[in-house]
């Protein structure tokens, strides 16, 4: 049982209410604070919602990421996805994320799809499964709008040749122990999975410069192995920055899952269904009857649609505060707060839909033909 | 320390004076008895003279394997070579009697070349210089005389892609508790050894037919792993017969050891070189002095020089005897008898420098071009 107040956050678990102050020093990273977000404002010119609104919160040397690409060093960015069925809105952010940082430095991003990972981790979950969800994903991932030239999609079981060499070095350096404490792996833990951690930290080896890891926090503990050993092979400590989870529609405990589909909005989700959860699943910070509401006002602070809104959905600072003074006045209604959410989540979609429709014509690239998927299938990493 | 009649033998050491019978006790093997040597005779034609002598000692369902070749369903071979340094005269022995398999039955063979193992087991072990001597080791084994259109010889780190599928559909099954208690893996033992046995494992699956293994009685324990699991996949348990180690020219204890080059005789050993080992080194049966050998006889059940013949070097039954009888009586004197070995040896290896600067021209078509080759580079094994 979860003692309330108590919370676990792996890569394959997230469960309680996670708090996020506690984890920075749990994990022994470092808070993303105002002059550090002032300073990536000053070089990028702009502020992206993620950062201003706290979505990503937390972080490992960003501060030596910006002056690697001021004093011309440069860095690359990677991320990924474990293919183990449909994306929701909350497996995006990290992609947003990175996205944003390619166009606004322009460089190279690597897009891990660790099928791998998601067949030896779930008992449910066969190999031809979670391939078939590494293309699905894929697309998913390039609807976002990731340049072919500068951004490499590599699925595990089809790139192993070029990173087993490199995987091995690095498992050389890692034994039972060390996963044992950092994952938590236990005697039954499957040979696979014990090794799988030397098949994630690769990809911060591609490039001789420093690796900026846009990710949720609960992929930290990989980077921190990383950071243990990749002065030892000349290479640089992976930087990263963290992001919260998006709060399941059902309450701000947790994170999405995929295997309770009424926690979370997916991307192939039609504007019926959107409508259709948002309605009956968003947890509501009003009160119990209309007039209760507009007496006493609603809570937006564990309002689901209120925080939907502020971390993703409603960019705009003064239409945000407008939003929050009617629904904790009273003034706006449940209902009506959920009606804005509705609209933009499918306003969202509806893009997403025709930019993945796009996407089967372009995944080749991705993977194969673009420039620095060429570059890469080229390459042995090691 | 060792005791007085203790010994150890896994894939990564041999220690001590190994007894045969209380391995097959141990490992739970059968012994390689007259009536199934005689059945195997039957159906070869001729009776390899590391079977008729007892160099393969034990087998697991080698009666199995000639039921599935005299009902038509056929069998495969399978051995390997771990590419740590050059290969002495003990190395080939499961290779010539996997050649002789393949000659007399007509089947497909499959050579593993484990530079990945051999990396992760040794940290003074560098990933080129496994990958070198995978080179140098397969030349070695193609001298051997290996038929290049049923041969395919594959090194892990080049064709990982085509095995690591069903790698970690093997891996999904073995869990840590498993490694541990078959192969003695400890906490600090680290992640590529604990995933190794995976990869191993994976050739047994190349057909849908039986596999045959002849190999050293050290790699048993991965065969027991696969007889566990194989029929889960709709596979057949891997059959084996198990070759003891060619005792040492220092003395009957422990095996050859590439890191002790005065205890065997290496491929690459020039005739000077040859003659020099076995004069300096060869343990002898014989007495303290000439008159005291003429006298009490030589002990060829302790000569290292006889045993080498008994095991190897001599496989006309008639001169043998005749040698034997002499030692024993004390007409022949260690000189002699070493004069002999040193004799056969560099026959031997006269011939086998010739094949290996031919399969320099060859290795193409074990590794790529042969039919063979082809066929298992297009497929993927899951």
């Amino acid at each position: 049982m979860v003692k309330k107040d108590e919370f676990t956050v792996t890569p394959w678990e997230v469960k309680g209410k996670v708090d996020y102050d506690k984890l920075i020093k749990k994990f022994g990273t470092s808070p993303l604070d105002e002059d550090l977000l002032k300073r990536l404002e000053g070089i990028a010119g702009s502020m992206h919602i993620f950062l201003r609104r706290g979505v990503f919160f937390s972080h490992r040397d960003l501060n030596l990421v910006l002056d690697d690409y001021e004093n011309g060093r440069g860095f690359f960015l990677y991320t990924g996805r474990g293919p183990s069925g449909p994306m929701h809105i909350g497996h995006i952010i990290p992609f947003i994320m990175t996205r944003w940082f390619q166009e606004k430095f322009g460089v190279n991003a690597y897009i891990e799809l660790t099928d791998d990972e998601k067949f030896l981790n779930d008992e449910k979950i066969s190999l031809d499964y979670s391939r078939k969800w590494s293309y699905e994903n894929a697309l998913d991932i390039i609807a976002l709008g990731f340049d072919p030239d500068r951004t490499f999609i590599f699925q595990d079981t089809e790139y192993i040749r070029n990173i087993y060499p490199m995987a091995i070095k690095v498992a050389k350096r890692v034994n039972f122990s060390t996963v044992r404490a950092v994952f938590g792996f236990r005697n039954e833990t499957n040979i696979g999975m014990i090794f799988y951690p030397a098949i994630q930290i690769v990809p911060t080896f591609f490039e001789k410069k420093r690796c900026l890891i846009p990710a949720a926090i609960d992929q930290d503990p990989y980077w921190r192995i990383q950071r243990d050993i990749a002065e030892g092979f000349g290479y640089f400590k992976a930087a990263a920055i963290h992001n919260r989870f998006l709060p399941p529609l059902t309450g701000p405990e947790g994170k999405m899952s995929a295997s309770i589909p009424e926690t979370a909005i997916y991307l192939h989700d039609d504007e019926e269904t959107v409508r259709k959860k948002i309605m009956k699943y968003a947890f509501s910070g009003g009160q119990a009857t209309v007039e209760l509401h507009r007496k006493l006002g609603g809570n937006p602070d564990v309002d689901v649609s209120f925080q939907w809104l502020w971390y993703f959905f409603e960019p705009d600072d003064n239409r945000l505060k407008s939003i929050e003074d009617d629904y904790r006045s009273g003034r706006m209604l449940t209902g009506e707060l959920k009606e804005i959410l509705i609209e933009r989540i499918n306003e969202f979609l509806e893009i997403h839909r025709a930019e993945r429709e796009n996407a089967k014509k372009k995944i080749k690239e991705f993977k194969e033909s673009g420039r620095l998927a060429q570059e890469m299938n080229a390459k042995i990493i090691e």
